[in-house]
């Protein structure tokens, strides 16, 4: 039972897709497994079907998404004047880092599809679905209508953006319809035991002891976790720049937890922050307003400050979301 | 499609029930999801079709299991002469704990219904389903067979047994017809996303900070991972007797890992070993040798002895195990 074809772009993507000479597909920087796994699938589709094809990232992709089946052919290349631009996953062109050119995409039809709910609609055609946990479930449906058989090399590329994207069925995006797009795509051949240990279990020794470190720095007051990640920490523990990331679910897996913050102090000057929230709390919006964006349960954004500035810029406001939910709800 | 109903005793076991004038169930001790969820499951299914029915567990029930309905039915109760006993997820019989009788059970029909590799078939009928990735899915199928419709409330304690046991759908065992089954009863009412809320994300503060000083303990060599989790790092962390338990998974998700052993020292003079293992390796036959049990993927035993002595009892038999293994594969 499609989810997403009822809506009207979708129809108009599909065509514009069936009806391209050529077609270039680009996943966005910070590749995760969702952008990866939908920009694949679909590639491997469109092969399926006899469209020339090729894909593009600015960044390499990382170490734990090189078993999926294509993840060389990634390159930080631009698009040429006749093919069709087809970006999946990337809220805005900024997403697309060194490789969007905006000369290159003036202009010209720009096939936008995603499923965060912060999409600033940057295409001429966007299909953006905020009810889908993940952009793979978007392509799924969209290689059904375009008349491709999903075999397992397609179904391996899906099926891990479904399994990233929801933390392994963990969200609350997590539905009986994505759970049986997920057994669908494991009759098709995709191994999740496989996808699971690829994804989830090749941590990194260095990367596990920053991750102590992170829970040793925890603070909270009612209902806020917090927590950093420096330069200093991972020196010691001899972690990469990556290293210790995605400690916001777990700090947000504490009792009485609302809404957890991770500052990632980069080795530039930068502090990445981390925002994850229980359902009923929204930090899309507010990562929106520090440059930003994501999810209401998962967002972000890239300060250009010290550690201490962003401290004092975020938490702040993060009290200010707990205590406005808090007087909205007449607590 | 049913998978287990096709084992010849599972006639047996659905006949005995429906002749049952009265039932008794009981979990096992250091309850986990999949005895509670099954458990109720049946009770509340038992219910359905008018049969009489009392529910056992010689442990409370921790408090993340407290969100279960009829999670106050627990006792630790003992069976009456006139119950017929169905034990489900327990692979013998000292799992039962102090309500164990030897003398309230001779004699009598003894339901098993487990899906542990390592059951000794301790029962009169002995429903043994090593395939299944839980013994809530076993459940799943018995109360189809007995004529039982599923609601949400039976629905949600069989999904808590799949989704824990499986955790969250990573272990090697989790199967399209996994993901099916977890699909039918999330379509029946139950909410994944709460489950995983009360299942997982109600981690106690001082427990998180102890599972930082478990990987700050963390040591490795050649594919063995291993921790400690003593009384003296609970007490600095402030965290209870079974803070920083389940660490296991995370130790082995280090990339290069094949077995993780995390050492829990006991407040009385006794030290709790958990194995973990990577597909390809088996650690319940190493758990049975020290008078324990489990999955070749994940097992235990309770060791009487200082934490010094059981690391050198286990930690050279777990070495064996690597070496045997790789002197079996050549490598």
């Amino acid at each position: 039972m499609p989810r997403f074809l009822a809506s009207p772009v979708a129809l108009q993507v599909i065509d514009a897709i069936l009806t391209a000479p050529k077609l270039y597909l680009t996943s966005h920087i910070a590749p995760d497994g969702d952008t990866m796994g939908s920009t694949l699938g679909l590639y491997w589709g469109l092969q399926q079907i006899g469209k020339q094809t090729r894909i593009a990232c600015a960044d390499p992709v990382p170490a734990s998404f090189r078993f999926l089946p294509g993840h060389e052919l990634f390159k930080a290349q631009l698009p040429e004047p006749d093919e069709l631009i087809v970006i999946p996953d990337a809220s805005d062109l900024q997403r697309l880092g060194s490789i969007y050119d905006a000369a290159l995409y003036a202009n010209r039809p720009l096939i936008n599809i995603d499923h965060h709910v912060t999409n600033v609609c940057f295409g001429t055609l966007n299909w953006i679905e905020p009810a889908a946990a993940s952009t793979a479930e978007i392509i799924t449906e969209l290689l059904d209508a375009l008349g491709v058989q999903i075999d397992e090399t397609i179904a391996a590329c899906l099926l891990t953006g479904i399994a990233t994207d929801t933390l392994g069925f963990r969200t609350n995006s997590t539905t009986a319809d994505l759970m049986e797009t997920a057994a669908r795509l494991m009759r098709a051949g995709a191994s999740l035991p496989r996808i699971i240990e690829k994804t989830f279990n090749t941590r990194d020794l260095a990367d596990l002891k920053m991750q102590g470190q992170v829970l040793a720095a925890m603070r909270t007051e009612d209902g806020l976790i917090w927590s950093d990640n420096t330069v200093q920490m991972r020196r010691a523990a001899g972690a990469s720049e990556s290293g210790g990331a995605g400690m916001g679910n777990t700090l947000l897996s504490v009792q009485g937890v609302r809404v957890s913050v991770v500052f990632i102090e980069k080795n530039n000057r930068q502090v990445e922050v981390s925002f994850r929230a229980r359902a009923g709390y929204d930090v899309s919006q507010l990562a929106f307003r520090l440059g930003g964006g994501g999810h209401p349960q998962a967002a972000g954004c890239l300060l250009s400050a010290s550690l201490e500035q962003a401290h004092e810029l975020v938490l702040p406001l993060t009290r200010a979301l707990l205590n406005g939910h808090a007087a909205a709800h007449g607590v």
